[in-house]
């Protein structure tokens, strides 16, 4: 999700950290593409360390301009450690096929991926709280958010909700065929890509659901990947 | 891919560290069922600490008895960092559904996950080296290890191969609908589960393909998550 205020943000700049060395074609800077990586994703990865052993932890997160968010419980362990604003690494990559070459070495797997580096902040207000937390369910399916009932105060308090701010960001993006060494075309061997996608299946009902409640529209909305 | 010497290993016991506190009903330890998410991924994330800086790498993996692999370039930053026998992390989620529940607190995501703790090793030996890179390809899908031409000597020079032993895991896996608050059961909001896969779509034959190769067979019994 975008607000016009954010439109004139300028792209990334590389730092010394995040400066792609390797197969350096593949790097992209642009803050568009970036954005739309991250509003494709669901799932992230959050590194962080405690007492010297790197942590990676899986949530779901979202975007609001050039803000990422995640959250859970209170008590969790890694909601815990992150909101004391220590160094963290926020990592979404998404597959999108397999690159198969005529050798192994050739071989790949197109992605799109980035990595923001920075220190996680944690939303205290009420409001604020109460406003990601339905950017996140307007991100998942607009419809959502005034369908469910109203959180209660004791559930927001036992929420944690933190958002990193996209600074210092990599982002990598590998697509099309195999790139083969030139004496390798002729071999008579296949080489291709295999499709890889995210697919939203038909939703199942609760066994306990309330006869008489059909499955909301916004249910065919819900896009991943 | 697990071998007979493999079978008669114990159970993961949680340690301090991968002790789970929150949701403990989620926890799974048993050995069975790691190894089974681990055989559904392909794309991992590795934690690792550069001057302070965690760091999180997305790359693929497969995993042989106790142990699991990933590979690479060998001037990888991730790499170059791991194989020295840094601590590190490494995680795989899988996604399998979003748990839409009357309130957005209970709402979840149903999902797979694997977190170990430990320290990779670099494969050295050439012949150990080329058996994993074959053992990936069989996962990936047996045939394809065949098929492509041999791996030249400058290019198994060129990989880095890690791996790293099971020992301190965690496993988490959610499933099945959402649970709400007794009271919320009655109110006539819409619940359920909608369910999230990966899906291998047909292959594409690279637009360099030589005249007359098929698509192999192989490709079919491609499977991620």
């Amino acid at each position: 999700m975008t607000s016009s205020k954010d439109a004139q943000l300028p792209d990334f700049q590389p730092t010394q950290r995040t400066k792609i060395k390797r197969l350096f074609q593949r790097a992209v800077f642009d803050r568009k593409t970036v954005y739309e990586i991250l509003d494709a994703g669901l799932l992230c990865h959050v590194g962080y360390v405690i007492e010297g052993q790197p942590y990676v932890t899986s949530t779901a997160y979202w975007r609001l301009d050039d803000r990422v968010y995640w959250h859970g419980s209170s008590v969790s362990k890694m909601l815990k450690a992150v909101e004391k604003g220590i160094d963290a690494c926020f990592t979404v990559a998404l597959m999108d096929g397999l690159v198969i070459a005529r050798s192994g070495f050739h071989s790949s797997i197109n992605y799109r991926s980035v990595v923001a580096l920075g220190q996680a902040e944690k939303i205290t207000g009420e409001a604020e709280k109460l406003a990601a937390l339905e950017a996140f369910e307007g991100r998942l399916a607009p419809g959502l958010w005034a369908d469910q009932r109203p959180v209660h105060k004791q559930e927001l308090k036992a929420s944690t909700v933190l958002s990193m701010k996209l600074e210092e960001v990599a982002c990598k993006v590998r697509t099309g065929p195999p790139g083969d060494d030139e004496e390798d075309y002729d071999l008579d061997i296949w080489a291709g890509v295999v499709p890889i996608s995210t697919v939203v299946g038909a939703p199942e009902d609760d066994p306990r659901l309330k006869a008489g409640i059909p499955q909301p529209d916004y249910l065919k909305q819900i896009k991943i990947g």
